[in-house]
C-alpha cells in the first residue's frame, strides 16, 4: 500500500529547529522525499557552551537520492539557519523560497562560505517536484514574504501551516491569501493540516501590526532625548513602522548592530524596506545630531550578550549611552529562556532613569507574528482537514491546539500529537496513525564542531559549573615511591589564595600521601582510592562535590 | 546634628535578600541600630553552583553593641532565611516576630542547629527598643501573620511597608489594619514610606484570594482522576483553600514534599490551618484511595529540581504518576529566573495528556501576595509620607513606583531610588538625601561555605561550563628532559573516546613536545608558552576556548 509519512527531523514539540520530511512510499518502499525548512534551535540552560541545535538528518543519510527538493517557508533563522550545516551533508539539494527568504538564506550560507543558492519562486508558482506538487500561500507573519505550503501528494493534500497569523491590515498591505486556502480545500477539505500552535494559549485573535503605529508615535512625541527602538533584526515590517514614525517626526534614523544592518541592507535592495536616503544617519556621525532628532533602531531585544542594546544598557557601548531624557522601546516579547537577560537590560537602563517601555507595561508596542486561538480556529475552518498536527509549539501549546480543534468538533483520535521522533503515517486508504519513532538525537553545534558534543561532555560541563574540579598530580618513581611534590590545582572549587583553601588542600595532600604509603593495588586502583577518599573529604569539609582527577606520573627510572 | 540612616544590607533593587538597618546618629556618631528582616536571596544564572545569597553584614561588624533588636515582618524565606547564617555572627541579637513568623524562623534555625529563639509579639504590642519604638500593622500577604512596621525614631516616623496588598476578603478573615496606619500618620503623615513595589507594573488592585475558591471548585468537579495542587509551601491560606474545596467535595487530601509537610505541621499546631483529621491520607496509603477521591497538595510550583511536582512530571516519583484523567493546578507565578523550569514541568505533564492549569491560561487560580498600582497608591494615600523609598523590587519596578507617586503629586526629588549600598539619610532638620554608599558585596553560600566563593571562582566555573578544560601533565627529568609520557586529560571539551578527539589530543601532545625541545626559559615561562600555543591550536581546530592547565612534574633524579 502507498503512504505518505511526515517526520519532524528537528523533533516534535519544538518551537524552533524546524525541518520536516514528507516521505512517499510505494508498496512500502521509500521512493520520494520532500523537505520543508531547515532551521536552527537554541540550547536550553543545561546545554552550556552550545551555540545552536540543528535537525538530525541521520535518517536521510541513505536516502539522499530520493530528495526531490527543500522548500523554505520564510526567512527566520529557525527555518533557514541550519542550511549552512545541513545542505552540504545532503549533497546540496535544490532549495526553493520566495524572494526575501531566498536572499536571507543565501546571505546566511554565504557568510559560512557555502555557495548554495536558493531558487526564487513566485508565490503564484506551482513547484512540480513529482510526485509532490507544492504551491505557496502568502501569509502574514513577523517577516515579509512569509508563506505556508499546499502540498499535493498522490494520496491527498496537506496544508503545511508553519508560522502564520491573520492580519487584515499588515504593514506591507498583503494579508493572508485565504482564497488560495479555500480553493485548495475544495469540497472535501485537506487531508491534514499542520498548524503553528505556539500562541495557542492566547485567547482571541492576535492583533494587527497596525496598532503599533499610533502608540509608537505617542511615545516618540513625549521623548525629549533620543528614542531607542529594539526589535528582531528580521522583523522588516516593524522596522519599516519605526522608520516611518521617525521620518514623520523629523527624526533621523540610525541602525545599530551588525545583524540589523545586514538585514536592512538586503531588505532595502529588494525594496521590502523604503525610506528617504537623507533620513538615515551613520553611526560614526551620531555625535553631530542632537538626541532630540534621533531614533536608533537596534539589535538586542532579547538581551543577547554583546548586542547593541545590552552594551548600551551596561554602559559598554563606545558611542551610545543613555540619560533620563532618552526612552527605550523593546518591541518584542522575550523568547522563553531569555526572560532574565531581557530583565537585566531593563533594570540597568531603569537604574539610570532611562524610561523603558516593554510588553509587560505597554501592550500596544509589540504584537506577535503567530496566530492566537482565534487565528487557529479560522485556519481549521478554512482548511477543514480530516486530520491535524500542531507544529512549532511545545507540548503545552499542542495540548491547547487539541482543545481548540476538539471544541470545533474534531475527533480527538484525528488530532496527532507526536513525541520526539514519532512519525505520522497517512495510508492510501484514508487511514492515518502515529507510527514508530525514528531515532533522533540533539545535534549540537559548538564552535566549528557539529555533533561532536554528547550528553557525557555536557554532564561534565554541568558538574564543573556547579562544583569545579580538583586535579592531583602525583609523581611516582619506577618503584612506586613518591618522587617529588604532589601538585594540587583547583578551579571553580574554592578561592585560590585564601589561607583556609591552602589548609584544605594541604590536608588533601596528606590524605593522598597516606594512601600512597598504604598502597597495594595497581595505578588504576590507586587512583580510584584517591578519588573516593578525597571526594568524601571535600564533601565533609565543604559540602561540595568537585570533580576529582588524580594523575599519576610514573618515572622510567 | 542627629539623623536616621536607612541601609539595605541585602542591596537595593533586590526583590529577595531583605535586610534593613535603621541607624540613629547623634551628633554624627552612631548610637543605635534597629534591624528589620534577615532573608536569603537566590543566585542568578551566572552564579553557578551557589545555593543562596545572603545580606552582607560586614558594615555591622564593629557596631554589634549598637544593635537594639532585629524585627521580622513575616515568615517568608527571603525575610527570615538568612538568620541561621547571620544571627550568630551578630552575637545573636534579640529577634522579634508574630506567632507564625516566630515559629517558622525558629524551625528554620533549628534545622541548622542554631538554638536561637524569636520572641513572639502580639500585633498590638509596641516594642520599646529605645530610641526606636516599633509597632506592628497586620497586612494581607501570601502568608498569615504578615506585618508592616511603624518605626518611631527621635527624628520622625517611618512606615516599613515590606510585602503587602489590600485584600478585603482574605481567607483568614483579617484584612490589612488601615486604621492603625491612618492613626499613626496623624495630621502630618509619615516622614517616610518604604513600600513594596514588586507588582508596580500591574494596573489596578491585586485581586482578593477569595476568587480562587470558585475556580478551584469548578476545576475539581470536572476532574475524573486525582487533582494535584502545587503552590508555595509557605502559602498557608492557599493551602487552606485547597483543603476546604477538597473536603467539601469528599476528596482526601495528601501533602507531598518535605517543606510543605513541615509548614503544614507548624501551621496546624498554631491553628493557622484547620481540617478534619480523617480528611488526610498519608502518602504510603495512597494506593488504597481511588484517584477520583484524591487531592494532592504538593511542592514544586517553581519547577524546583527534586521537588514533588518535578519528580511527578518526569515520572521519577516512586509512588505518584499521572494519566490523562488527572489534572494539575500550578497555583503560583514563576519567580523570575524559574520560567524555564516551570515550563519544562508543564510540557512533561502535557506530553502525557495530563491537563495542566497555570496562570498563563487561567488567571483565577492564583493571585499575587503583593500590591499592584492601586494598592501602592492606597498605601501612599494612607501614610501621606513626605519622602518615599520603593523596596523589595528591581529597578524597573522602582521606576514604576516613582511614576505612581509622581502621579499622586509627590515631588520627584522626595522619592529616593538608592542603588547598591547607597544610604538614605534623614536629618533632624527634615532634610533627606541619598548619601554615600557603603561597600556591599554578594555574600554567597555554597555547601558549608559562606562567602568563600568570589567572582574569580565564578568566572572559572563559567569558563569550565562553556568550554571545559584541558590538563597537560608533563614529566621532566632533573635536567628538564621529557621523562615519561605526557598525559592529557579533558573534561567538558570534546567527546572522550572519539577518533577525532584522540587525533586532536595527539597533535596537542606533539606541539607540547616541540615546545619542550626548543625550550629556553624556566618552568613558568614554559607553562606560559604551552598555554598560549595550545590555546591558539584548540581554537583554530575547534572554535572553542578550553581552560588550559599545564602541570610540570620535575623529578629529583
Amino acid at each position: 500500500m502507498n503512504s505518505v509519512r511526515i517526520i519532524a527531523l528537528g523533533g516534535s514539540a519544538d518551537v524552533t529547529r524546524n525541518m520536516y520530511a514528507y516521505e512517499y512510499r510505494q508498496s512500502g518502499s521509500i521512493t520520494d522525499i520532500l523537505l520543508v525548512d531547515c532551521g536552527v534551535g537554541f540550547p536550553d540552560a543545561t546545554m552550556q557552551g552550545i551555540d545552536y541545535l540543528i535537525p538530525d538528518i541521520s535518517y536521510l543519510e541513505d536516502k539522499i537520492d530520493k530528495i526531490r527538493g527543500l522548500v523554505l517557508t520564510h526567512g527566520h533563522m529557525d527555518h533557514i539557519g541550519a542550511l549552512k550545516y545541513i545542505a552540504p551533508q545532503l549533497n546540496n539539494p535544490q532549495l526553493y523560497g520566495t524572494r526575501l527568504t531566498a536572499a536571507l538564506a543565501d546571505a546566511n550560507m554565504r557568510e559560512f562560505g557555502i555557495p548554495n543558492s536558493v531558487k526564487v519562486v513566485d508565490e503564484d508558482q506551482v513547484l512540480n517536484l513529482a510526485p509532490f506538487r507544492v504551491s505557496f500561500v502568502h501569509v502574514t507573519h513577523s517577516i515579509p514574504d512569509a508563506t505556508n505550503l499546499i502540498i499535493e501528494t498522490p494520496i491527498g493534500k496537506f496544508y503545511h501551516g508553519s508560522d502564520y497569523k491573520f492580519d487584515w491590515s499588515p504593514i506591507d498591505g498583503r494579508p493572508t491569501e485565504v482564497n488560495k486556502i479555500v480553493n485548495a480545500a475544495g469540497k472535501d477539505g485537506f487531508l491534514c493540516l499542520l498548524s503553528d500552535c505556539v500562541r495557542s494559549e492566547n485567547s482571541g485573535y492576535t492583533l494587527s501590526e497596525k496598532i503599533i503605529d499610533e502608540s509608537l508615535n505617542q511615545v516618540l512625541q513625549r521623548t525629549q532625548g533620543k528614542l531607542i527602538f529594539a526589535t528582531f533584526s528580521s522583523n522588516i515590517s516593524r522596522i519599516q513602522q519605526a522608520v516611518d514614525v521617525a521620518v514623520k517626526n523629523n527624526r533621523l534614523i540610525c541602525f545599530i548592530g551588525r545583524s540589523i544592518r545586514n538585514n536592512v541592507e538586503i531588505a532595502k535592495r529588494l525594496k521590502y524596506l523604503r525610506y528617504p536616503k537623507q533620513s538615515e544617519a551613520k553611526e560614526n556621525m551620531l555625535s553631530n545630531v542632537p538626541d532630540s532628532k534621533l531614533m536608533l533602531i537596534v539589535t538586542g531585544s532579547q538581551g543577547e550578550t554583546g548586542s547593541a542594546l545590552t552594551r548600551i544598557a551596561n554602559e559598554e557601548h563606545k558611542r551610545i549611552s543613555t540619560t533620563a531624557k532618552d526612552k527605550v522601546i523593546i518591541s518584542a516579547d522575550p523568547i522563553p529562556g531569555n526572560e532574565t537577560a531581557v530583565n537585566n537590560v531593563i533594570n540597568s537602563l531603569s537604574a539610570r532613569e532611562t524610561e523603558v517601555i516593554y510588553t509587560d507595561i505597554h501592550d500596544a508596542l509589540h504584537v506577535s507574528g503567530h496566530g492566537s486561538k482565534g487565528d487557529i480556529a479560522l485556519m481549521l475552518g478554512l482548511t477543514r482537514p480530516k486530520y491535524s498536527i500542531p507544529i512549532g509549539g511545545e507540548h503545552k501549546q499542542m495540548a491547547q491546539f487539541k482543545k481548540i480543534a476538539m471544541a470545533l468538533g474534531h475527533n480527538a483520535k484525528n488530532i496527532f500529537i507526536p513525541k520526539g521522533g514519532e512519525v505520522v503515517t497517512f495510508e492510501q486508504s484514508g487511514n492515518a496513525f502515529i507510527d514508530q519513532p525514528i531515532t533522533l538525537r540533539d545535534v549540537m553545534v559548538d564552535g566549528y564542531g557539529i555533533g561532536d558534543i554528547d550528553s557525557g561532555v555536557l554532564n561534565d560541563r554541568r558538574q564543573l559549573a556547579q562544583e569545579g574540579f580538583v586535579n592531583i598530580v602525583i609523581p611516582l618513581s619506577k618503584s612506586k615511591e613518591l618522587d617529588g611534590v604532589i601538585t594540587i590545582i583547583t578551579r571553580g572549587f574554592v578561592f585560590h589564595d585564601e589561607k583556609e583553601s591552602k589548609e584544605l588542600l594541604n590536608k588533601a595532600r596528606s590524605i593522598t600521601i597516606d594512601i600512597l604509603n598504604k598502597q597495594t593495588g595497581d595505578n588504576i586502583e590507586l587512583k580510584h582510592r584517591i578519588t573516593k577518599q578525597l571526594k568524601r573529604f571535600f564533601y565533609d569539609e565543604t559540602g561540595r562535590n568537585p570533580l576529582i582527577l588524580p594523575v599519576i606520573v610514573q618515572s622510567n627510572v
